[in-house]
């Protein structure tokens, strides 16, 4: 059936220009009625009433609807640290990072909701979040070492600094009260330093 | 051939008892050799001058030979947790897990070592140290909840002080000054609190 056709019975105006947000709109639907493994970019494609060439066009495989954005999200928090004092001190600009990640997700809750549902249902899928999260860690340290940030000092800074932001972000999707993110971030902080004291 | 008439040949007594050291030895020969994508479970019963049959009498698979010891270590960690003090701070509880995964790991520093050099060969290894990290530091978090620390100061501990063992553990592993892996924790935990403070 093609896309038009399909539009015509389902009686809705598929027709908008977003096509990104139509592929990842299907693709979490599919996610979570069927599970990961079991959908197909056909599957996807025909659900967003689009083609797999279209699919394809956004994003190399299915697994980049829920990790496409993730090189761009990195890149961000290692960008940011530049917007830290110079002397701020190494976890304060890992703060610094970890606000700036936050306001790139805060509007987009209900995606990262979903998104995080199906990551849970799937221990491949884990196992990349941890990669990406230890990825973006290893990136942190590094931009730390370029600040003049000395090991083991930098590493620690940015792992921890991490491990805030994971715990935070943990707490948003999962939260009914909907806390602002950075709010988390906020108190996840306020918790480390109390920990480590 | 048989291991017995390899034995013969290379006139080398193979019969030690110690059959699980032998494969471990072997396994890491090889992986070092060839690169453990590389390597067959026959090959490495080959090598020790043992059967197949044995190496699965000890070893799922040859990855089990890197990481057939996590689970005990893991438990080792979190029952390591009841010997702190009841109204140890988190840290201070976790600090006393850290130490205790040193106790285990310092006499076998040179397999540490060769292992570690396997595992930064190979991205699945890696991914496979990541989630054995990740799994020990929840269920660290899980043994401080129990110890009636809430949420998120039992996480946050549990992924610092994570975060101090692995980057203490990298650092003894790779340093030519043949410092106790107690002594670079017990650095890191320093450092962690200088950068939380």
């Amino acid at each position: 059936m093609s896309p038009g056709v399909m539009t015509m019975i389902c009686g809705v105006a598929r027709w908008e220009p977003n096509a990104r947000g139509r592929l990842e709109e299907a693709a979490l639907e599919l996610f979570a009625e069927r599970g990961f493994e079991q959908t197909t970019v056909a599957e996807i494609a025909e659900r967003a009433g689009l083609t797999k060439r279209t699919f394809f066009r956004y994003f190399a495989d299915k697994r980049e609807v829920l990790f496409g954005a993730g090189k761009a999200f990195q890149q961000a928090f290692v960008d940011s640290l530049a917007e830290a004092p110079a002397d701020a001190a190494p976890l304060d600009a890992v703060a610094v990072s970890l606000f700036a990640g936050a306001r790139i997700l805060q509007d987009r809750r209900e995606f990262a909701r979903r998104r995080q549902a199906v990551i849970a249902a799937n221990p491949e899928l884990q196992e990349r979040e941890l990669i990406k999260l230890a990825s973006i860690a290893a990136a942190l340290a590094a931009g730390l070492r370029a600040r003049g940030v000395a090991e083991p000092a930098a590493s620690l800074a940015a792992e921890a600094g991490i491990a805030v932001f994971r715990v935070a972000f943990e707490r948003w999707v999962a939260e009914e009260a909907e806390r602002e993110l950075a709010a988390l971030i906020r108190e996840g902080l306020h918790e480390l330093r109390t920990v480590c004291a």
